[in-house]
């Protein structure tokens, strides 16, 4: 299982997602998570999965599942052939592959179904209580208008992070709540565990920085500091 | 305001559906709405609300609108499109018109923003309660594998239904929960109002049927019916 | 069937393309029209083809049309609608409803089938060579890039017209081009003509003008003025 | 470079073709290949491309590539991506993954690009036809309602090859046509052959045969005995 704080960091498409690139990213979150103890999650684009998930013991998340069954679905990516290429979880509806709501719930339970960690994507306070009803493991609140612009989410709308984690502990308390969204500093990471989340989804912060790991790093001990407080 | 119970007519895009046949059954709805007091709403096609609801005085909805602002959207059917129309709600996420999380919420909203009522199509029980967080006026369960097929979900799923009316009532108990699929007669629309519904949501029943305004008049009946019993 | 030279105003979704203005704009269409004898075809939205088409003498075309037969389609805009509401024609493909390319056939077959004008909207020479193999009426070249910028692609970038005039007349020669993207003055209704076109597809430079009239009317008189040079 | 006649073998999304099935098949082919020296091309799903390219000899494809450029796409699996993999060419707008037509061009152009062999799947000559005009280094026409069948469009519809290899000798006869759906046996291949085709696009066939490496070796064996007899 995840454990909390957790940092998701998503590979996107980028052209620093591929190949030695994308590897050489993923174990530098997992040297991080081997130095400090904080749960560090990995996305890497599909065709990639596998190689990371073979190189690094921290878990591997698919950024996206395609919402059918194994069969005749020529260029589909299945919730069956990530785990098969050692995916531990799943992003379900980024703001870049959003899906029809009842897709979402077939997703959520296919990924449960398979013992992969869902986590959903939602835009708004009260998308994210209507995500919350179909009980994901986590959900990520992103703003849309904030993402990749490096403004974080959780300090120019607070109130968007905290509205959501009130009505997702109002709809469904089981669900975690993290936030996304312009995150690109360990400054960023604590207030967004501030405001009552578990974590953060972030992208271009860790994968376009020039030094990844000494932003994960950074991202890494906000964490410890906002543990130590508690 | 819509009167409940309500009853919901679904024109789809049959061939019955438009010109002379599409205000035929229109107007005969009118009558059995200004014989039985029963409150009956009709949904033609885009083409034809204008047509209809310059011919009628019983509310029309639009089967769907598009989830964009006025602006350069060729072939979109916007939300003031038809409202100009004569529109007085709006179906959303319909079964064979599903729409992406996100763009319910904003359909909602706009048509709120409009004096439009919203009725949510879902089709399981916790698609359901994601819907009732985002506050339409009204959800209509619809399990899809029924649809068309003359069996009612009111009989062959009750459960659906009765579970669908429960997560509505514990997460936003101000939504108003109509159920469809399969509905064609009278009994049907009684069973539905018996397990909580305030109405139907129905298509083929009316649409197709060798004489539409003998099965409304049937239906409206059902519905005066379960009230004198209450 | 449709004269050329040929005027095609696309409304799209603006709030000008409904109601009262939507009429003005079709009406004004249409004095010019028996004006200058030049052909002028107006394409308003969905709900309101069945008005303009009511009110006004001039042939209306639909801006799109969902590639399915009549049935149980909720909220789709099918070909026997727009024709039922009036259209004489279809708008196809168009930048802002991109269609995948058998549904393109499928749609040419189809208003041909209802005796519906044809006009397939393509974005490069290659796609407008690949169109007219499919046979629509028309070929409405549109580079998007400069769809709504008032930079007009006839004078912006005459060889992606004259190499689009140029493929169609090697691969299927029965189809008449048009150019759009950036037209707003008779001027660049000439130039369109001069480089082989049959005439224009347009739509802010009409519907956002402050005197849709007016310049309609001076693209008309671009018409005849280069008719009378050949 | 793709030598012809070749047999595509499209894996799809089936429990077979992900782990050590897809593995086992692709390593049949290779062995099939190395035996007979007919061209032999694996198309396995995104997550299983850079396994089975680091295993076999024989030219790896995509299924698919999304139209975008690398960037910040959530969930996209880009040409870029399965480059990096080791695909060597890529299927495009198969009939389960259809596109929109701007954005086969741009998928064509991009495989080209990229030094990557592109296969534009079509569903009707006229299409084809269209296909072709977009300069694919292939045409795969398969009848959508064929496939998974076992009714050979080789055999069932001879005249929609034929047509197609007309069509396309016509508009761009360097374009290769090979035909695909129902295609289970040596004797489909060879008709497919001797209709003017350069091989097959085939799936279940192979994939949900008992024996996969038994009947690619007696599809490379009709190839061989068409050849043969030239």
């Amino acid at each position: 299982m995840i454990q909390t704080p957790v940092i998701i960091v998503n590979f996107k498409a980028y052209l620093e997602s591929i190949g030695l690139s994308c590897l050489n990213i993923a174990k530098a979150a997992e040297v991080v998570y081997k130095d400090t103890g904080v749960q560090i999650v990995v996305a890497p684009p599909a065709t990639e999965i596998f190689k990371v998930s073979s190189s690094v013991e921290i878990p591997v998340f698919a950024q996206h599942a395609d919402p059918v069954e194994p069969g005749a679905h020529t260029g589909a990516v299945t919730v069956e052939m990530v785990k098969e290429a050692g995916a531990k979880g799943l992003l379900i509806n980024h703001s870049e592959k959003r899906l029809i709501l009842a897709d979402i719930e077939t997703l959520i339970k296919k990924a449960r179904g398979n013992n992969l960690v869902s986590v959903l994507c939602t835009n708004t306070p009260a998308v994210t209580g209507a995500g919350a009803a179909l009980s994901p493991d986590f959900l990520a609140i992103e703003p849309p208008e904030l993402i990749g612009t490096g403004i974080p989410v959780s300090k120019a709308k607070p109130e968007v992070v905290l509205d959501s984690v009130n009505i997702v502990s109002r709809v469904n308390p089981q669900v975690k709540v993290v936030c996304g969204a312009g995150i690109t500093t360990g400054e960023d990471v604590y207030a967004a565990l501030k405001l009552g989340t578990v974590g953060v989804l972030l992208a271009s912060g860790v994968v376009k920085a020039k030094d990844p790991k000494k932003v994960i790093q950074e991202m890494a001990e906000a964490c410890l500091k906002f543990q130590e407080e508690q």
